[in-house]
């Protein structure tokens, strides 16, 4: 048995789970940080154990402990440098009290190469050899299993929501200019649709005023067939597909996986015209095998990751 | 002990050689097909026969042989499909003619993920974890080496050079528009210097004519101050270097191996100015530690790539 943690923008996953998925306990709460980390882990260690105790599982049948966190993390040295979500953290070594608590191993990741193995493990990229995943959250993260196992390149590898889409184009939240997360990631996104969405849209209408303007309401108003909602969403598959054109031709995956905005825009709305726009721009020799598809855990992906992030420790 | 074969644009090498890249004997040839496939490969296989001879290899010391082929390849097959300088040719199962004739096995591999792995084992990227390998030629082939092996995608994976830098930009020969190859490549650019050098320029004098111009006269122009040849050059490193980011931030390597042209260039003209290009549009973590090499093995390289191909048998 594993016990994961999954350290999200707001919540705290916590499962303890079997290789095969089966979730034996699980509980989610919010991050709620103390401002001292080593109360925080404290906190996250008897979550743990409680939930072991419920699961009925002994300490000494625990194999390992993943950690799913935002990066950037330090996975030679298994600390948590900073994450956005914890106050007071900074260069945490989590690993190291995650290892004194239980005396297994443990296993960090970052949280978009988590969310990857738990979609390739347990979700929608189950049986592919080849994967790609991409967050399309507030940002656009991603996380790739090539040859059936993570790659993490030289350790911040799957950056994709920075490969370049327009030369020169907008400024990311990076501080890069042009990258794909510039135009398609939901903060870019949304920060744009509240400068752009027309008073009397359908857009402005369902979010109850443009400056609220959201994804979500773009989405809601394609559906109701308004004409400036149609052109945004036409406008941010366009950039997707620039991402993904290049990501086929470098990595010739099985498949895409894509999660939250495009999971909620859906077949209709994103994933088929993402396929015609492939096949329009890759070639059929790669292009016609390689499947695009929405993440499928959802709500439940945070313990998938926590999860995935432990079973990592049997891959070492 | 290893034979190799390297199937090129006009030549054909064949190598006997080891495991630590010690060749025994080599030999090189103009293609010569005779139109008949099986007669082309009979004379293949009389080749190595007489190599291993001069070497002084018994047949039953030879553990393998390796075939290095222009795409498309069919690797499930073990077919040559249709290699442009060799007529008549088409799906040719050359592993196993090869096969039956040494009583071995026998690896095919397309050329560019060959020359990758002769630059990752015995050239420029040796101790590379993460390899990628450009070749800068006629077209802009690739080959990725991860994590100590060659990524082969689902059989496509390293078509770099058609990668969009340029949306909706120009028409590549594959088809496709906007490709890296459609700006980089030595046949696009060489069609564009042609199209573009000023009668007057140093470049038009160096190829005797506008018309002849191409990629070696701008570099050998450039050495000698002219403007023209400056501004086209810097065209190119850019474009070069919109392809180099997307892959930096997809595949996180240790270094980028880039060949011909990109080699022929050097420190000054290409990879002194794409290093400042990839620490002006990649993030430093990621960008610092991403090395820019010159491929090393020159005219030596077919020999090794050769060499590479029969030493994947090893890996499978």
């Amino acid at each position: 048995m594993w016990v994961g943690f999954d350290i999200g923008g707001t919540k705290l996953a916590i499962v303890v789970g079997d290789d095969d998925g089966h979730i034996a306990a699980r509980r989610r709460r919010p991050i709620g940080a103390h401002g001292d980390p080593r109360e925080d882990v404290d906190a996250m260690i008897a979550d743990a154990r409680e939930l072991l105790a419920e699961a009925g599982v002994r300490e000494d049948a625990l194999r390992g402990v993943g950690v799913a966190a935002p990066g950037p993390i330090d996975p030679a040295r298994g600390t948590v440098e900073s994450p956005p979500n914890l106050a007071g953290w900074a260069s945490v070594p989590i690993v190291d009290w995650f290892g004194e608590a239980f005396g297994v191993p443990v296993h960090l990741e970052n949280d978009a190469n988590a969310a990857a193995l738990a979609e390739w493990r347990f979700g929608a990229g189950r049986g592919a050899r080849h994967l790609i995943y991409l967050t399309m959250s507030t940002g656009v993260g991603g996380g790739l299993v090539l040859d059936g196992r993570l790659y993490r390149g030289a350790g911040g590898a799957g950056e994709v929501g920075h490969i370049p889409v327009e030369w020169n184009g907008e400024t990311c939240g990076c501080g890069l200019r042009g990258c794909l997360e510039a135009y398609v990631g939901g903060r870019c996104w949304t920060q744009r649709l509240q400068r752009v969405t027309p008073a009397d849209s359908r857009v402005a209408v369902l979010a109850g005023g443009a400056a609220q303007a959201k994804p979500e309401h773009v989405i809601a108003a394609v559906r109701e067939g308004d004409a400036f909602a149609r052109a945004e969403l036409d406008r941010w598959n366009d950039y997707l597909a620039r991402g993904l054109v290049g990501l086929a031709f470098a990595f010739d995956p099985d498949v895409f996986v894509l999660g939250t905005i495009a999971a909620a825009a859906g077949e209709e709305l994103c994933l088929e015209p993402l396929r015609r726009k492939l096949a329009q721009n890759v070639w059929p020799v790669i292009g016609d095998h390689i499947g695009i598809r929405a993440a499928s855990l959802g709500d439940e992906g945070p313990y998938y990751a926590a999860l995935s992030a432990a079973l990592e420790v049997a891959d070492r």
